[in-house]
């Protein structure tokens, strides 16, 4: 028999500005990698790999790639901002449980957020 | 004098997913990474670094550090889907001319696309 595993196209993209966010934390390249990290886990998906870049004189992206997309940060210490994306394909796989510990980590005075759902015929956002 | 380099926080993002795409490119690696690298350099953006997986039995991930924020593909050739995402901060990076380029050359049948301004406040969609 031939292989045809399918993978879902259907996906799950939530993102979220946060501002007032303490500025140290988020210059913390080894404290971004380590909420990722448990991020990725509670919302039920898996890092595949971990590319980075510290910025000077300040500001971090990571970008996990994953088996199920993506989830990335970009961090403007000297704004107190963040952008955060967490995408993730797959019906059982939930984003938003990411970025809720995300949240509750870093603290933000005011959180922007978005939800798009992808990979489905026109792309919705609530 | 101190170091008071700020970034500007202002990004477009630019999220589409595209359909009836023929399978073969966007299972091949070499082919997005070329038309990833052209899409950046037509939105005034920089590639800092490039990190992508190759799925089993077929699919790519492909993401793109930018100097101004990110760049990514998922793709699933036995659908003909893909979803890209290019998101730049500064006002002086068009993500949308990059995300034309792609589509020019991947020629899908549907394109559904939605940009999101962030960076300044509440987000909002287009």
């Amino acid at each position: 028999m031939e292989e045809s595993k399918e993978f879902s196209t259907f996906g799950r993209h939530v993102a979220v500005d946060l501002w007032g966010v303490d500025s140290e934390k988020i210059n913390d390249f080894i404290f971004l990698h380590h909420i990722g990290d448990e991020a990725v886990r509670r919302s039920g998906a898996r890092v595949e790999s971990l590319q980075y870049k510290e910025f000077e004189p300040q500001g971090v992206t990571l970008l996990f790639l994953l088996t199920e997309s993506h989830l990335s940060f970009h961090s403007y210490p000297e704004r107190g901002f963040i952008a955060v994306d967490m995408y993730t394909c797959g019906e059982t796989v939930y984003p938003q449980k990411g970025i809720d510990y995300i949240v509750e980590q870093l603290k933000p005075k005011n959180v922007y957020n978005k939800t798009l759902i992808r990979g489905i015929g026109e792309i919705t956002v609530d």
